[in-house]
């Protein structure tokens, strides 16, 4: 699956030589899927998806079984890819409790999931911000002291669906907490998919004097309205070489009443690779791992670059 | 229909204060559709983008009818919305005919429809690239001197289905003839919406170097692999004021077999004001008239802002 010679390669100024993209697709996409999928399906994305040169593949979560079932099956699928070559496979953990199970499992990459504002974290966590940080901060402790890898995700950076815009110092309060507590790596998420590019610069200028390097923070963009490309493009501009995307777009179906579709890996790729930024990726591999994805889920791909290049192949 | 506060505002650096859209969703758009939107409706279309804060609205095409079913109204639609204050209504005129046809009826902008590459231009006008230019001279002289303003389309400026990727100095020569020939002001449409932001910049540098300023640059970019805001963003940051979009994304179905999704004119208008970049569009009126299109097509629009706001009112 290509288009001979396209996209044309012709690099812009002063981006990033590499990026590393960071595959949510197998979590963060199939966590909102209504229906199950089997773990051994699962497992097959993951080594597809490796396979297709993704190096960093978040595999599940650790959650209560009962809080999200289409991940109830994490410990039995981490041991199934766990020990895929040369692919990072962070697993998310939402507490203490999640943090244990995954590190009986081997998992050395862990993530937890934060937000920049009080009312996602009430809805989402049921606590007060700081009661969340503060929950946070010895599951961070633990899984440093293991010598795992913590990514910290800060949901709601740019807008929150009851506070409206989310001020900036909101945010770096958060990240700067979960830098304290020893987080490795930041993700920004801009759940709602309402920021522009202009915004993105401003959080990530903000970030860099308040102490916060570029190089610890990933950028996480909903294409809810369309502008998680220009995002990540501004991004990358302003130096920024992680960047979170969804295989296939999985994550929050656009066909649906609250569009929350995570920016499309393949997208993504399409326009690293032709702005002649590497990735190590194989665009037809992953083309064809979103195709047959969307088949098991029995509906189309919302990524662009997934319906373009699957319709050449027919 | 608005996200109360949202986008907020935060400009970037070195970019336009203000951005005129030239709205192609009344003839780009409808042009592609299977049904014939009856010529009232499109009227009201018309009137409603105006009333959106639209300042530029190509009204349709003097095709020939046997070409074009969907536009075969053009007679009896441009009198119903030629009288429209403040707004610019281009027409597109294939011809000499076309020509006559549209100065007849009181049009002053009109535009040509070149192509970047031979394969193109014999698929569309079924002639070489040369014999299509020679073509235009005269219809571009003819309309200069009856006072119109002259539009060149040049399609295919990035990749060509037939010939893959497009070398820049072929896009230079035909823009270079169009601006010869007096067109005031260039599209470069990337019709098959392969081109990536490094690809977008080079090549308006390269018009610059070749004498081709970038005030009478205009962008026209697909959706097809979901690069088409980036590049805006891209081509913006290059100092473009004038950006090409389809209301609610219409022209070329998404979910039929070659998506070729002209930009959503309400996701280029999100981005926009979240920049604080002045269109003078009224976004929720701009939602509301692509909601009430989308419904008398009778299928979702592939817009994600329209999308994501119409949902938000039920």
């Amino acid at each position: 699956m290509s288009v001979e010679g396209l996209p044309m390669v012709v690099p812009a100024q002063d981006l990033p030589m590499r990026v590393r993209v960071h595959e949510v697709g197998a979590r963060d996409g199939l966590q909102n899927e209504k229906s199950t999928v089997p773990t051994e399906v699962k497992a097959e994305f993951v080594r597809r998806l490796a396979d297709a040169g993704l190096t960093t593949i978040e595999a599940t979560s650790f959650v209560r079984p009962e809080w999200v079932p289409q991940l109830a099956d994490a410990e039995a699928l981490f041991p199934l890819v766990r020990d895929l070559k040369g692919v990072c496979l962070p697993v998310l953990v939402p507490n203490q409790r999640g943090l244990e199970r995954a590190l009986a499992l081997g998992a050395d990459r862990v993530a937890v999931f934060a937000s920049a504002t009080e009312t996602f974290a009430k809805a989402n966590l049921n606590r007060t911000l700081d009661e969340s940080l503060a929950m946070f901060e010895p599951v961070v402790r633990r899984a440093k002291d293991e010598g795992a890898h913590v990514r910290g995700y800060v949901s709601m950076c740019f807008g929150d669906p009851w506070e409206g815009a989310v001020p900036l110092h909101q945010v770096v309060r958060v990240c700067t907490a979960l830098r304290d507590m020893g987080c490795d790596e930041l993700s920004l998420g801009d759940t709602i998919g309402v920021a522009t590019p202009g915004h993105v610069l401003e959080l990530l200028s903000t970030l860099n004097e308040q102490g916060v390097p570029t190089n610890v923070i990933g950028v996480h963009f909903h294409d809810t309205y369309g502008q998680a490309l220009a995002n990540t493009y501004a991004a990358l501009e302003h130096g920024v070489t992680t960047v979170d995307a969804s295989a296939g777009g999985l994550g929050g179906c656009p066909y649906a009443k609250s569009a929350t579709g995570n920016l499309a890996t393949e997208d993504l790729v399409w326009m690293l690779q032709g702005l002649g930024v590497e990735t190590g990726i194989d665009l037809g591999r992953l083309v064809a791992t979103s195709a047959w994805m969307a088949e098991h889920l029995g509906r189309p791909s919302p990524s662009r670059t997934v319906r373009a290049l699957s319709h050449k192949d027919q």
